[in-house]
């Protein structure tokens, strides 16, 4: 059975940690949520609305105005500009990638959607019913039909789906729920022919009356919005991850679908009183503030992917039961992160290279201004040659794709340790110390740490192991979907792959016979540079269905620079927190009939 | 089926690079060669030879003098010294190991073999009948019975085989050849009982004309003399392994037990006139004697398991053919090794840690003074980084366990890369260089690289793939061995890990019933140093077998500091050269009735 279909609503499972005062809801039900509701106030007022709602829902979900244009973002400068494609590190937003095919998809659908009929159609004159979201949100399949809304009102798009230039599963991401987050992630969308075609399918408006308000008292209600298209495996803390499909159709994930792993609320840091404080030898503090960090030291960009330890445990959670949220394939992302470097931060606090020789290890320990209830900050380590190698790279950064830190990425500092796990990641960091042990911090010590399929809860001992900080070698298939039905004739195959330790990707292999016979994937993406390979590469096969096969077992694997591989199945690496899930990731698929 | 099944004598097999040349002979054979004769000729005297023989004896095979007491390794002096087992890095070496224990056990069976009743006795007075090396190695079971050399003199020893104390599989090394080696391996057997023991046993005496001479221009005739317990999988080039058994008896492995791996005849390097050339930017060449290059740098020591590419090739070509040598689970072994620091003869020649960053990628390359027929010389090269980052411990090595460099393992000075493929520590150095590309040797650039089952070798392009540098995680069982018949009861399995890149062995898994459930091994040998974990760690497990079992299909599997694991089956990795074979390790055995 395929990840997918094992938890299409991986959010109504609810999670660890945040369980008591948790309410959960399935993903869709996010585009109902409080937050949402704020973010469409201000674009609720009919069809006129259209010129101006790209710009102010972009706002809205925190990326840039421009995005509403091809994406491109600028190296030297930071920030998404518009139209200049001719950077090196040759970086195309999905709006670019599916400008001028879908814009010209779209001339041609517009006359067979006008020939549709929608079913819904009011008469011409009489006044609409009135929705709420809640109406709206039970619209998310064909069965149900497809509701999507607009500005204030209400469409029917049932009829539309099959015709929709992008294809079927895009449009479906919208079911139940707002257009404008995806119509400012697609640039295509900001025509007006476009808008025509909407208008043929309208059912309804929406009740201006069903919007409530953040809950007093909530610590999360202070939380950013979100992307609705985010596959939510926790509201609060707030966990969630893009649809796979989406994961790889860019290069650098757009930061509203870069995954969002927090593990407490997200704090409201007001920038102009933030420092940071750095504990140099001897008991001299540093007390940085923004202006003063992005002053004294050099820029640095890096372009890094991020992988949560506990991505792919859904297929650990299968083999037994483990504890940990149910996350699919795409808890990892990747993003040009600009800040300035760690080790010469630790530099100017008096920190040396030859510091760890002679002093045997030690660790650079980071403190986060996210804090639970009794007050305990999210805390992690890394050791202290992960931070002060020549060429380290590990940055305190302050932008994420040219944008400023968004706040579910750790506004307005977080580090990034390039190869290693995302917990160690400490994202607003509020501390930074170097200690003759590690951060004693909870996610150090007992979390993010890997047992054998033997130990379980009465028998683990978290000090036997050590923390996860590189991680295995890792790929997944993000198209063809699980369960999907795929044409006969050729298939095209599409994944990520992505090591940690700097370990560049040598080959993926893919089999669509479940592991009996395998083709090289092409790799796609930047090239690694050797030695500090910290983004992954995407890949992708195209391979003839074979004729007799009434379903295809896609099977992917990758190799590392260290001819490290990935292990064949899951359960001998089956472990009680689930995380480390590697093993060959699979997805199955029936071929249409010719 | 088990390895050694697979291969009982992989000399038979033949090589590929030098079948033309060469005369295949079992492995036992060697114990009739012409450089053993060479070797023995001093012993050959008779009974009063005990005081002197295992001095002499160790002489010959290349180790210390003090060989014949309990061996500890001198750290500061560099040297094997007798009974200073207080330093920290607690190594002891075989004769230690079984020291105090066995000699009281030989003790006891003194007893019991003077008891038994020597079914080949010759009549007191009577002279002794005359056989050839030939004759004597023909008696390697118990079947054709057991026979053995000692001095001149010849020994049945079938009936003690099973009184002996450090074992059955043992003593059955020796089978068919001479005992001096293993004596002097295990400085036990050098006390006047055991030699009494032995006098029970004689049945003739060794002809004085069947020794041979070396042959003339034969380009293989000037190689040393080996150890005749090595399993040997080609001749010429010399290339061998040791018994899985012994393999894990030491942390270290003693120099002479070392696999060998050659790839062209052993050069004779006069060590007065020897010089490295090393060249240095801008067209600068170094000229370096050995007196200079110990003298001018620091001597820097440290610990390092060397592992060959093919390493387990044996068990890919089980799967379908590949080319190579037929190696078992022990082409990989364990080193102190004393020199001096590649990075510090790079800096004195001019070169800085800088130069990568502002130049690119760069290689240093090597060049063996081995050289084929030709006289093109054996090569590779390593990323700059990896020779000139802070720590790192590329050495250009001068001691093997405190001795002078053995001929076999690169005498005068060779390059040992801690973490790295066997193929790039370049032994017999003669020339380093700087270069913008890799080393364009044939086994640089054709050969030790990774590819997919689906190449062959009609479809292969060497360009695709990176040389092997760091190898990926490795482990295998080497007791008990393939197809032993264990008693009920409690087993003791053990086996060795290690991984490439300075990763760490986090754990190692074992599992007596295929892989379906696992218990955690117990790690021994010396702890290892984060990041720079360059040794092995020896790991034993001790369980019961479960009382209905008839066989055990006993499995390990490890997983390093980056949580990566082995595969779990050979099949996804086969690739044409059969290199980087590290799936799980399986050994089937027999459970005894109760």
């Amino acid at each position: 059975m395929s990840l997918a279909e094992a938890t299409p609503f991986p959010g109504l499972k609810g999670a660890g940690s945040g369980r008591g005062a948790v309410t959960f809801l399935p993903p869709r039900a996010a585009l109902t949520g409080p937050a949402e509701m704020l973010l469409l106030r201000p674009i609720v007022r009919g069809p006129w609305v259209l010129q101006r709602t790209p710009r102010l829902a972009a706002v809205a979900w925190g990326s840039h105005p421009q995005a509403c244009t091809a994406w491109t973002p600028s190296r030297t400068h930071g920030t998404w500009s518009p139209g200049d494609g001719s950077r090196r590190w040759k970086v195309t937003a999905v709006g670019a990638l599916l400008g001028l095919g879908a814009g010209l998809a779209y001339g041609d659908h517009r006359r067979r959607a006008a020939e549709a009929e929608p079913k819904a159609e009011a008469a011409p004159g009489a006044p609409y019913p009135v929705f709420t979201r809640q109406e709206v949100g039970r619209h998310r399949s064909l069965a149900e039909r497809v509701w999507v809304t607009y500005g204030g009102e209400v469409f029917d798009i049932t009829d539309f789906v099959e015709l929709h230039p992008g294809g079927k599963s895009k449009i479906l991401l919208a079911a139940g729920g707002a257009l404008e987050p995806f119509w400012a992630l697609y640039a295509v969308h900001s025509q007006e022919h476009v808008l025509e075609i909407l208008r043929a399918y309208k059912v309804g408006e929406l009740s201006p009356e069903e919007q409530s308000q953040p809950s007093q008292g909530d610590p999360y209600s202070g939380d950013p919005p979100r992307h609705p298209a985010l596959k939510v495996n926790s509201l609060k803390p707030f966990n969630a991850e893009p649809p796979a499909e989406l994961l790889t159709e860019t290069y650098l994930t757009p930061n509203q679908l870069f995954f969002k792993r927090n593990h407490l609320p997200v704090p409201a840091v007001d920038p102009a009183s933030y420092r940071l404080r750095v504990e140099g030898p001897g008991g001299r503090v540093l007390a940085l503030s923004l202006p003063e960090l992005k002053g004294r030291f050099p820029k640095h960009e890096v372009t890094v992917t991020l992988q949560c330890a506990g991505n792919r445990r859904a297929e650990m959670s299968r083999v037994r039961q483990v504890k940990g949220l149910e996350w699919g394939v795409a808890a990892i992302s990747t993003a040009r992160w600009g800040g300035v470097r760690l080790r010469d931060v630790l530099a100017h606090a008096g920190y040396g290279e030859e510091e760890e020789e002679e002093a045997g290890e030690q660790h650079v320990c980071f403190e986060g201004l996210d804090k639970d209830l009794s007050g305990a900050a999210y805390g992690a380590s890394i050791p202290y040659r992960t931070a002060m190698g020549r060429g380290a790279d590990v940055l305190l950064a302050y932008e994420m794709n040219g944008e400023e830190l968004p706040r579910d990425h750790g506004y307005p500092l977080r580090v990034v340790v390039p190869g290693v796990v995302g917990a160690r990641n400490v994202k607003w960091l509020g501390r930074v110390s170097v200690r003759r042990e590690e951060s004693p911090s909870h996610w150090q010590r007992n979390d993010y740490k890997g047992f054998s399929p033997a130990v379980d809860w009465d028998t683990v001992d978290f000090t036997t192991a050590p923390a996860i900080q590189e991680l295995p070698v890792q790929s997944a298939i993000t198209e063809p979907a699980p369960g999907a039905t795929v044409p006969p004739g050729e298939l095209t195959v599409k994944g990520y792959a992505w090591s940690g330790g700097g370990r560049g990707v040598v080959r993926v292999d893919v089999s669509l016979d479940g592991g009996r016979t395998w083709r090289v994937a092409e790799l796609t993406g930047e090239e690694q540079r050797p030695g500090r390979a910290w983004a992954w590469r995407l890949w992708r096969l195209t391979a003839p269905v074979p004729p007799d096969a009434a379903e295809l077992d896609i099977v992917c694997k990758a190799v590392d620079a260290s001819y490290n591989v990935q292990p064949d199945t899951v359960e001998p690496i089956w472990n009680l927190r689930g995380v480390l899930s590697n093993a060959w990731h699979r997805v199955r698929v029936t071929v249409a009939e010719d």
